[in-house]
């Protein structure tokens, strides 16, 4: 299969950023005195190439698949969870249905490679490439071509989306695992630093899973290239979500970007394309061990940092007023001017 | 004049308490894996008396008033800016009307004590105990019936509002100067580590700042009564928030505090009752210096830290959704009973 990974836009635009700073410095309010919302104001305005940006038709997407790696003992929940949960999503009785219905914002589950079948619905996108990866603690978790078809899905997939905000969620029982294999062996960072709880372990727990997958490393350790790697060690939701990321940025929507393995595919996106973290927004920093980490190798700055650990893309549902807000600011505030306020006259 | 602080209830009911808990530890999701969100939602709850909580009415109330103390040169804008900013408020100019408006949530703006005569409008509540207080560096900033006025205003202004969310923020050029003279009077924290850059002085600026605070805190070193302390230090828009907080809490209304003068507000009421600490949730971390301090003594643990400095109740605006968010979480997701999804086996 040839795969052919979008042309990404580097946003280096330094004149219109400088257009968007002045107009938020000219608002009613002393300079710089809304932080980091002033900063996501001029984001988003960057990537969508507009002065007075609005955020239109959001879709919230839902990759899920499961993981070979589970019949090691790396998870507290069963695998069956993954089924079950997207049977929950789309019955609206999940956090990010309930946090998504709360915004008004559309969600879509992509069943990437799910050990089940599903009945045909109308939010539900099958694009299965295997009933779960293989166990990648031994072997490959997916051949080079199912690997190559999960990106060319997301591609397709965000493709067909309408909107110009874009934002991930997963679910996968294993795929901490995966995210942390990925994590370690795109950084170099030693896997116990990269490896946290997931959806509850113990410390005994979390041991016995650094050590499965130091040992996945070690078996993978010849490989060198990002798609082998992928292949290798991650999971069809993220191979499927890495399509969607450089898809999302090349057709120029924000990304709002979950937890840790949403980074972990971001991660991995930005080695087949660096510019795609210039179209990112990091919703949060996760409660999972090594997110931090992973946040400060990207570097990102989290919007929010609530310890939330639950996936889904519940923490990006929650941020996204934030990204609304910082609009709001940029294009509803009156300036000094228009306003009759006075300016500062320093003490 | 006799001034009646209303009752506040205590909120130690631990049976209600654990069975929020339960509520929310039988959803599907890992355990505690919401975070600091599963901590609010019980909080709601507690204080709204409800297993299922509904919050209906915001009310976002602005409290303005001019400082005396500006003439000492403590501000980095001059004070006109306060009435200034009140039209701009009422204009829907401002940060906190755009963001207001976004969330659908109410506004309302109080002059307690504005150095400029308003014409009357809908959305304006004229309580005016005066043109600004006197200069604290020197005498005290009100009378104590005056202080005692505005917390009867405070009282009065609460029981007439409709709703049970109450949003505080303030408007007031030299405010923050009055915030860090209480701040420090109440905690014997050195003023030094109380005070801050405000609207955006420079160095020396705050330095010069520092002094005339420090000044202050010499003149009236004999008070030790919190409405006497209140009287000689702080604002009309202080006293007056000090006597709605205490209503909305009697009146078991979930509180939504702002950044560093509305913190102030509720370190003073705390003097008065401390049970008011039990119906406040805190918004945000301030850019502020001494605000990151002052959440510490309140035993507050913040929802966001974006470096917002701007008052007027722009970071309790942003934060609001948040609030919105933990209540559909325990209102709308599924248990694992109903939605038939496996519970944790450990690995």
């Amino acid at each position: 299969m040839t795969l052919v990974i979008p042309g990404i836009a580097k946003l280096d635009d330094s004149i219109f950023v400088n257009q968007l700073t002045s107009k938020i410095n000219n608002k009613t309010k002393p300079l710089g005195s809304l932080g980091q919302l002033e900063t996501l104001a001029v984001k988003i305005g960057n990537i969508l190439g507009a002065i007075t940006p609005v955020l239109h038709n959001p879709q919230m997407v839902v990759f899920a698949a499961d993981h070979g790696i589970v019949k090691q003992g790396v998870s507290a929940f069963p695998s069956d969870v993954t089924w079950q949960m997207v049977e929950n999503f789309l019955a609206d009785g999940a956090a990010v249905s309930v946090l998504a219905r709360q915004h008004a914002v559309n969600l879509t589950v992509v069943d990437c490679g799910v050990n089940h079948e599903f009945f045909p619905r109308p939010r539900l996108i099958v694009k299965k490439l295997g009933n779960g990866t293989a166990d990648s603690s031994c072997g490959v978790a997916m051949s080079q071509d199912s690997c190559d078809q999960a990106i060319k899905n997301g591609i397709e997939i965000v493709r067909a989306l309408p909107g110009n905000a874009f934002i991930l969620g997963e679910m996968g029982i294993g795929n901490t695992s995966a995210a942390s294999l990925l994590f370690s062996k795109f950084t170099d960072i030693d896997i116990e630093l990269c490896t946290g709880a997931g959806t509850g372990l113990d410390s005994a727990a979390i041991t016995h899973k650094t050590n499965v997958l130091r040992q996945a490393l070690e078996f993978h350790r010849s490989l060198s290239r990002p798609a082998e790697i992928l292949a290798a060690m991650g999971g069809y939701e993220i191979a499927t979500m890495v399509g969607a990321l450089l898809e999302a940025a090349a057709s120029r929507r924000v990304i709002l970007v979950d937890g840790f393995i949403v980074s972990a595919a971001v991660l991995v996106a930005s080695k087949f394309e660096p510019s795609v973290l210039d179209y990112c927004v990091f919703s949060h920093r996760s409660g999972e061990r090594g997110h931090a980490l992973m946040l400060d190798y990207l570097g990102a700055s989290p919007l929010l940092d609530l310890g939330l650990r639950l996936g889904e893309g519940s923490g990006a549902m929650i941020a996204w007023p934030l990204l609304q807000s910082a609009c709001v600011i940029l294009n509803e505030m009156a300036s000094f001017e228009a306003a009759g306020v006075s300016r500062e006259s320093q003490a």
